[in-house]
């Protein structure tokens, strides 16, 4: 091998515009340079608190256990599963998009028993449907997706806590793609846990997932614990539930590592900690009010931007998440070659999508630190330059002029 | 709560002489401070064929399958093993230390019937011992550890290999504390499986974890294969054996997502994949032998320092892994006492101990980016002053002579 083949790291400029990743904020970045600590410094542990309490503002929660799963936002999800759930356990599934299936799948793996929901993909759920199909099912857990990328559409969640306690039901929802840009409230809602990721509208790199568990949910994994023989002393008991069915996402063990005991487990992501805590604190600076009226508004004028290109956009407008808008490809236009134009002339991506869209749907994000006018504004004006290329008309200057009107007006 | 109570990162400064982590290079976290890219961005996509190739030369091996689990080394282990045992699978652990009781701990959340064999701390096993075992229990894999920092000592791997394929055995060791800084020769020692971490040898922070699998190893998993619903489509076929009871650590979909069809999975840490590379391309640049080498130095000269200082050493020096050394506490000394004052008053860390070495030895290491001369006298001058300071007397000028001698002649 030479090794003179393997230049040092120096990416293309990107302007990342489609359902994530997205740009991370250069101040992420930075914090992320920083040289690392050993584990049991006080200095890290003393960092470790502090992601504990930025994060409980971010998911507006009390909840004691709040902090950083060592994985990407999949790693989140399959933390909270495989700890909550036994084999055998029924789960309930409202699937209305690509990551609905990916919370069967891997509750599936869990060794559940999945029951589903569906809605076409473009729609989401009344709390009637789940409340019937709870009724129904008589679930132990309740799996929800708050957004879902693969359609763009949002899950309202906010009377699904009520319904859940009335029957008994743990409540979890999937919020990588939402978090931070779409509101969450964690305890107002009664959300019993919720995993997010970094690469959406937390402006950060894919890597750890932050996530949040109520005292119930504690309870339900402290039951299944297990501690680990290398470790283990007299004063250590298990628990008298099945065990967890993994180590590393055994969330017994990860509270006990995050607590005051702080019982080894893994060796925290130092580098990925310094950016999930840089990423919070950002969002707090601004305010998370403002930080999401800030995904609202970009979001809208994009919509309002493609609109008067004469663009169709897919799904529910009532319910389209913040932060990502379908939009139909034209007939007669080839949707990768548009991407590929936009990709390689301008450096600018937008998203393919999934499953029965893929080649219907382009996804378009504004999301964390690319919700900016600019990123909306340069987007808007090359993918008008590519579809004329491609010989799809539009109207001279309407579709920026909509983009503008909408930033005068300051709302939708 | 108030976010100007929370600044930006700007960690203590701090030489870190443990068993890792360890210092990051500086041009690592240049490296991981890059802008990100999207998952299927050609650039992305060169960039993950390009950490296969590196970490082929670093693992030396021909494996396809030689890429990075998104998580800590402990990610890399528990994807393995989730992915190559099957529940009811006998396997077989030589344990000399924790990092063997963690792989049987691991293997039973797979539902293995695990057997173990025994040495005492401070011992390794032989290839006799092992066979004899493997005779007794014909397990379908051994599971190995190649460097246990718990211990300091490094288990021979050589003629193992040649063992396992006799009795029809899946071979994998966990390289995570050795791998770059002690010989590993994947291909000419028949493993079929290595994990390894940053955060050790590597000069990376923890986060990311390099692996490899051999045909053999991958012929196993591929029976388990299992395409998740969301991404389905006619073309794809499940495997006929059973499947693996995780999504996030199945290898199946992560080759899937390597390998040409790029078949999403998770979102790559892009970040942590940047650092990976870096380290795999550095280590390269000085020549994986001469790094070992220069492991085996400063290993060396650490060990005629505090010979020189009159402490007793942990363990069989014969082998011993050149990047760590145990340290018997002299008596009267109060350990924690000791390594406080290292930290505060030097910005110096060494290393605790785990089990049955708690208050009994310390762990000093000299690995990475921290395998230098300069921090090796650094540690050796800041601790022989705070021994003095605690009591404990040496004779002047001794312990550093020794290292300086090593170094003058250059050898063990």
């Amino acid at each position: 091998m030479d090794i003179t083949h393997y230049p040092q790291i120096n990416p293309p400029q990107r302007l990342l515009m489609g359902p994530g990743p997205i740009n991370a904020d250069p101040r992420v970045l930075r914090a992320m340079s920083s040289q690392l600590l050993g584990q049991y410094d006080p200095a890290m542990t003393h960092y470790m608190n502090e992601v504990m309490e930025l994060y409980r503002a971010v998911f507006r929660t009390e909840n004691r256990w709040t902090m950083l799963i060592d994985g990407t936002s999949r790693a989140g999800i399959e933390a909270i599963l495989l700890s909550a759930i036994r084999p055998g356990d029924k789960v309930l599934v409202p699937v209305f998009g690509r990551f609905g299936h990916l919370l069967c799948e891997i509750a599936r793996r869990c060794r559940a028993e999945v029951h589903t929901i569906e809605v076409p993909w473009g729609e989401v759920f009344t709390p009637d449907q789940i409340e019937d199909a709870i009724k129904k099912v008589r679930p132990r857990l309740l799996l929800t997706v708050q957004g879902d990328t693969s359609t763009t559409m949002l899950q309202p969640l906010a009377e699904l806590g009520a319904i859940c306690r009335r029957y008994d039901v743990l409540f979890y929802t999937d919020a990588t793609a939402s978090f931070g840009g779409n509101p969450l409230e964690t305890d107002a809602w009664g959300l019993d846990a919720v995993s997010a990721g970094m690469q959406k509208c937390l402006g950060g790199p894919s890597g750890t997932s932050p996530i949040t568990l109520s005292p119930q949910m504690e309870a339900v994994i402290r039951k299944r614990k297990c501690v680990e023989e290398g470790i283990r002393t007299a004063a250590h008991q298990d628990g008298d539930d099945e065990m967890i069915y993994s180590n590393y996402f055994d969330l017994g063990m990860i509270m006990d590592y995050w607590g005051p005991e702080r019982l080894n487990h893994h060796t925290e992501a130092t580098s990925a900690l310094f950016g999930a805590r840089e990423c919070a604190r950002l969002i707090l600076q601004e305010g998370l009010d403002n930080g999401i009226a800030r995904h609202q508004l970009h979001g809208a004028a994009m919509l309002a931007g493609i609109q008067g290109m004469g663009l169709e956009t897919f799904g529910d407008l009532q319910h389209k998440m913040n932060n990502v808008l379908g939009v139909v490809i034209p007939q007669g236009v080839n949707g990768d070659l548009a991407r590929k134009l936009m990709l390689e002339d301008f450096g600018i991506e937008i998203g393919t999508s999934f499953g029965p869209l893929i080649g219907k749907v382009w996804r378009i994000g504004t999301m964390g630190y690319n919700a900016r006018k600019d990123c909306v504004l340069q987007t808007l004006a090359a993918l008008e330059a590519v579809l004329n290329h491609l010989g799809f008309k539009t109207t001279q200057g309407a579709a920026m002029q909509a983009a503008w009107d909408l930033y005068s007006n300051g709302s939708r």
